[in-house]
């Protein structure tokens, strides 16, 4: 995989833009990461999201409703060919909501990328907590 | 990606042989499918599952307590290059437990695949279904 150094360096750049847009609540710096078609698995419904288009209403609702949202890749681990690529990582997240208390807690976050016009961009994504069976509660409060 | 015919062929046939050692209940042929350094992020705890030997421990407590137990892929959409692939899909589920009710419904499901010694593997798996962020309840009953 060492042929892949450049490009495995866009796509460290591109999680490096993802969390930092996240961080600033700049909607459009983060809407950038994701291609037009991507197809989304979100932790909110609907199952699927489809395109960008629906995915970007979800994510205002997101960032507008944050007063400070931290994220934190750990330890992404990326593997990358010359045009498809994927990344894997438990996401460490500190949200302050502009109204309640704050929420903090792991979920895991997995990214299907593709290289179009030497841009990497996030085709798909999928985001979510396990779950206990007998209760169907989502568990929120996992740690590594 | 034409040139990636052949991939694509075997990708599908290991989604095929997955969905048929589900079915038939088959764990030695369901782990076949995995690399052996798989991290998994299954719909059960914990949030990670590193290595196929912790990963098959939770399939053979799956398997061993379904009398049936059916997934279908919808439309499953494959991205792949020469060593590298990504698969997303929604899959339904159809589990007649050896105690208690029939439980069917949807999830979510990704997989990234690595080209190894000229065969496909998982290497990673996300299975999730959303959940309500006022409840943190898992929403068990969408449908696509």
């Amino acid at each position: 995989m060492s042929t892949h150094g450049p490009h495995r360096a866009q796509i460290k750049a591109l999680l490096h833009e993802y969390v930092s847009a996240v961080h600033r609540k700049d909607l459009d710096r983060l809407m950038a990461c994701y291609s037009d078609d991507v197809v989304a698995y979100d932790m909110q419904p609907p199952l699927e999201y489809r395109g960008a288009h629906s995915y970007k209403k979800a994510w205002a609702t997101v960032l507008s409703t944050a007063d400070t949202f931290e994220l934190e890749m750990r330890e992404p681990r990326i593997y990358c060919s010359d045009d498809v690529a994927f990344v894997h990582a438990l996401m460490r997240y500190d949200m302050q909501p502009t109204e309640g208390g704050r929420m903090q807690g792991w979920f895991r976050w997995t990214a299907g990328l593709r290289r179009v016009a030497d841009s990497w961009r996030i085709v798909h994504e999928q985001s979510s907590v396990p779950i206990d069976m007998e209760t169907d509660r989502a568990l929120v409060d996992l740690q590594p």
